[in-house]
């Protein structure tokens, strides 16, 4: 038997000898990497921090003091050591486990994260919370250092800093990664700290050692008080965060039990805010993770040996390798194209680009506000940025958008992947809103192709044609390709519908990826119920078609859209409020997501949920004639 | 005649002594104080920069080099000495100069600023832009110390440091104040390099005037190098931007000409990124605005001699100070109401709540990301944070709405203060975006009150009845009283509208303060036209009335909606969605903003700009019907 089977709470951990916990430490990476290879996930994040996890439970008493995993995509061990382990078979599928924290799974799990960079703030909320309530609990933030690089938690570190939170801890999980390689002056001054010596001492204990010193330790005491400012700088190497108002420890071995449990009672016992620093390393004890810790940062299922992708090979690509293909041909032909991504290189197909104009290339780390912001900048100087993004996380620069970019008119090219649903990754990361939140913005146009061949064109129009800030929205996944009648390769016409076909009993307007589903349904609805259905692409999603929706409008033929985004304030309200401002007396049925968070599971069982596959999308337009 | 008048161009400046440039720097202070004691505007702020503007226009050469204002209300110098003297009598009118950097005004406003925090992002961005076109130009973001507690800031800090700018300058307008106090650790830092000695002297050029010495100059060089790690600690004070990677050059006395401009020099002339720290006052020169720089930040207008307000006194209250008394009631009454501002105590009326709970406010500083993310961690933790924040600026915390308070279906009140159009601030700060913004995402529940009763019974309601997030909206400036008949002291209940009227020929559905439009353009409407109106205060603007509109499907009875937010993606859109969802045929006529961002001006010049005074709306009324 595994000592893995027989931990059952985070109690059971403390009874365990550190050779017992290195074994444990295999066992859970040996799960991990199994379970992944199967259903995929987040690896090597999760492959770094067994041992920190383990450590944070058996000096902690979770869930009396509170344990907030940044991201949460690195808690799988914290999951198994608290009791899910039977049900970590079900991890990132349809109604099992969530590969970010949950509450409704277990009260160890403080609250559902997903994004990057809000561990600070939640834990001082809470750490202020338990102190209104006279409670003496510690509020733990294990935060990456990738995430420390995104405003947010900056200013969270900069706030508690202020209020010198007692029982507020930071755990700064370092492996010098975000996703990609790490990003800017914090990120060069961390890879410094991990060069020099190593102090778990924070500045009074090293005084009180002082004082303790027999024959000369009082006065050496003395002399380090007196010069206390610059020895300060001296004996601390997180000056930093010591000058933030935080209590540095650090850097500590993450692989090293002893250390590592030794410097977190140090932070237990010793009066916070305190910031300890320990060294991870992505993928640890897993060589293929090791070796490309880009790859296996999120990963499909594969094979254990090689780390090979068990995926399906397929003619068709993804639409963020078509879009990587795009680009790089536009720089090509055109030295004033940029791109700019937040530390996702990969995820959103730039590695091509980078390697190709390094110059003209931006990772800015993770800090969406300031990638949006230093865009609009570039675009007024006349180039033209392109911002690859995902739609979840495009949510951070919302302000950025409005007040920077479309406020004064600039030509930012914004490259939205994951649009629509996402699968696995669920509620946090479903781009299911960035319809509603870009069309409601003044001069923003908003498009969205439906095949590989209307991205590029997109692309291509964007680059060439635009006079204010343009939006390409696509989802995560690879095209489908479309039959030659869908006319994808046509020239694209600023505010201009394609019809792929015309019919009587009912127009179709499907945005963007949902027009494959759309060609389905028209087949279907003719062969089983002769109802002949028009079918628009709309291609832009803002501003309308109003010609297109004018000749509707005198057709009087009802009216369906289609879109993966919810409806409220998405594309189907957007062509409600146009006919209602025409005096249309069309009858409506808008398809899209309903007002409510979408769980995880494959995209198909999603769609299927929501009622959105072609056979039910067929159902509900005959119930609706 | 004055010196001022002589000055066309920044060129002019460059032909003065400093005893002129004193001289001009008074006329300048009396002219700003003159005209913003008329036109009202951002006066401390402006009265602190008087003299780095000057020294910036003479050491630099706009707009050749690029000047970027932080938030932008401290160009009121900057626009004078770039030729805009005469129009500076037109201040944030209608039609006249905007408050704010404006590129439509002159060729040296880089970029429309107007909330915090951007420069930095708009420098790197514009610097990146030069570089790769080969232009050697300079550009300098001016920064407040508050702002730089923006999490957008340190994100752009943290890369342009990596980046290694050569010709990206930021300065530091350090005046200790954001608008209220600051905060955070980065202040508590500033604070203490502002009470260290004075060294304007960046660390190569130390090691260098070292080497000069003579006799053992080179001696203290090697000593210098050999030890560069600690020496630098001790040599330089602002280490923290040093270990970012900005060359620090301060703290600067912003009054002394010699030593700004000396520092000035010295920041062109070395390679970049430079970080310039200047001392500065906030109401230099104006005894009223010294000693009460919260009250000048931004103000009406008012009495020279004494600073005494012009404001007319009125029976009335503003919706600011009705909440302030409404929050401390609910304070008193339940310990676990919090209070939480970003940066605007006084601008949301938290001061008395800050008085009476100082351990239950919390001023995170310009941080809006921080504060909700904290906020829903509170709520988390069973107690009831309630955050007082302006509409245009809660963008900001868009993902964090989403993410942190909605997802985790919390109950974090939002107070939205400035919802609609705020005025003479203009495009940056109009607060007609959040109905769209907010309608979109699942949990969420939006109140808006039409007088003061309601603002306090909506509050009440969601600090005892909320299970999830609640916004309440409501517009800057004076309640107008109700007639009793609008029963707005009736008892809230979930989701309920209130019927103030019945009428047979139409129905208004206006939203929070259009209501009081709404009883007057019924009353016009009876008495001109003998149209019966039905007037309906919708209260929550989500979750609708399903009830009351049901019934008005059933009655078919036109519809018209008003709403202070753009018409996208609107209240009238929801209204428009759920008829549509019902297969109701009434016809409908939405009342709101259109799809661009809305200039500055008085409030009442603005609703006629927009048709929206209730005699207008009469109008659209009688030709819809």
């Amino acid at each position: 038997m595994r000592l893995l089977d027989s931990i059952k709470a985070p109690a059971d951990l403390r009874k365990l000898s550190y050779e017992q916990l290195a074994k444990l430490s295999d066992e859970i990476r040996k799960e991990i990497i199994n379970r992944v290879s199967k259903n995929g996930g987040h690896l090597s994040g999760n492959l770094g921090v067994v041992e920190l996890t383990i450590a944070l439970h058996r000096i902690f008493n979770s869930p009396y003091d509170q344990i907030i995993w940044d991201v949460g995509h690195q808690c799988y061990t914290h999951k198994i050591l608290t009791g899910r382990l039977k049900e970590f078979e079900t991890l990132r599928r349809f109604r099992g486990m969530s590969g970010f924290p949950s509450p409704e799974e277990s009260v160890h799990d403080t609250f559902v994260t997903g994004h990057s960079s809000t561990s600070i703030s939640l834990a001082q909320g809470m750490a202020i919370s338990n102190e209104l309530k006279g409670e003496d609990r510690k509020t733990i933030a294990v935060i990456g250092d990738g995430a420390m690089t995104s405003g947010m938690a900056l200013e969270a570190l900069n706030y508690s800093g202020h209020l010198k939170m007692r029982n507020l801890i930071v755990i700064l999980n370092d492996n010098e990664m975000s996703i990609s390689k790490n990003i800017g002056g914090m990120a060069d001054y961390l890879h410094k700290l991990r060069l020099e010596p190593i102090y778990t001492t924070p500045k009074d204990y090293l005084a009180y050692a002082a004082k303790s010193l027999p024959g000369f330790g009082n006065r050496l005491y003395n002399i380090l008080s007196r010069f206390k400012g610059v020895f300060k700088y001296l004996l601390t190497p997180g000056i930093m965060f010591e000058e933030l108002g935080y209590t540095y420890i650090g850097p500590v071995d993450g692989y090293d039990f002893d250390m590592l449990e030794k410097s977190l009672q140090r932070a237990k016992e010793h009066p916070g805010p305190i910031f300890l620093h320990v060294l991870t390393e992505k993928g640890r004890g897993y060589e293929p993770a090791i070796s490309a810790s880009d790859k296996f940062h999120g990963v499909g299922s594969f094979e254990i040996e090689t780390g090979h992708s068990l995926k399906t090979p397929s003619a068709a690509p993804t639409y963020t390798e078509v879009f990587s293909e795009a680009i790089c041909k536009l720089a090509e032909e055109d030295s004033e194209v940029l791109a700019i991504t937040a530390a996702m290189k990969e995820g959103t197909g730039l590695q091509e680009f980078a390697r190709l104009y390094p110059s003209r290339f931006f990772d800015v780390g993770i800090a969406e506000q300031h990638a949006v912001c230093m865009a609009a900048a570039m675009a007024n100087s006349g180039l033209k940025p392109v911002l690859a993004i995902y739609s979840s996380f495009l949510q951070r620069a919302f302000d950025q958008i409005i007040h920077d970019v479309a406020l004064n008119n600039l030509p930012v090219i914004f490259c939205i992947d994951r649009s629509g649903i996402v699968g696995e990754d669920g509620k946090t990361h479903q781009g299911v809103f960035d319809i509603s939140y870009l069309r409601m913005i003044p001069n923003m146009t908003i498009m969205s192709p439906c095949d590989d061949k209307e991205l590029r064109l997109m692309l291509e129009f964007a680059a060439k044609k635009a006079e204010g800030p343009i939006a390409i929205r696509y989802p995560r996944g690879k095209v489908e390709f479309l039959s030659s009648s869908a006319k994808t390769d046509t020239e694209i016409e600023y505010g201009k519908s394609v019809m792929l076909k015309d019919g009587d009993c009912l127009a179709m307007i499907a945005a963007g990826n949902m027009l494959s589903s759309a060609i389905k349904v028209a087949e279907k609805l003719k062969k089983e119920k002769n109802i002949d259905a028009a079918i628009i692409n709309p291609r832009f999603l803002k501003p309308l078609d109003k010609a297109m929706l004018e000749s509707l409008k005198e057709r009087k033929i009802p009216i369906v859209t289609m879109e993966e985004n919810i409806l409220k304030g998405g594309f189907g309200s957007a062509i409600l409020e146009e006919l209602s401002d025409m005096g249309a007396s069309n009858r409506l049925l808008r398809l899209g997501l309903p007002d409510e968070f979408i769980t995880h599971g494959t995209r198909k069982e999603l769609l299927h949920l929501e009622g959105l596959l072609p056979d039910q999308i067929c159902a509900q337009i005959i119930a609706f004639l």
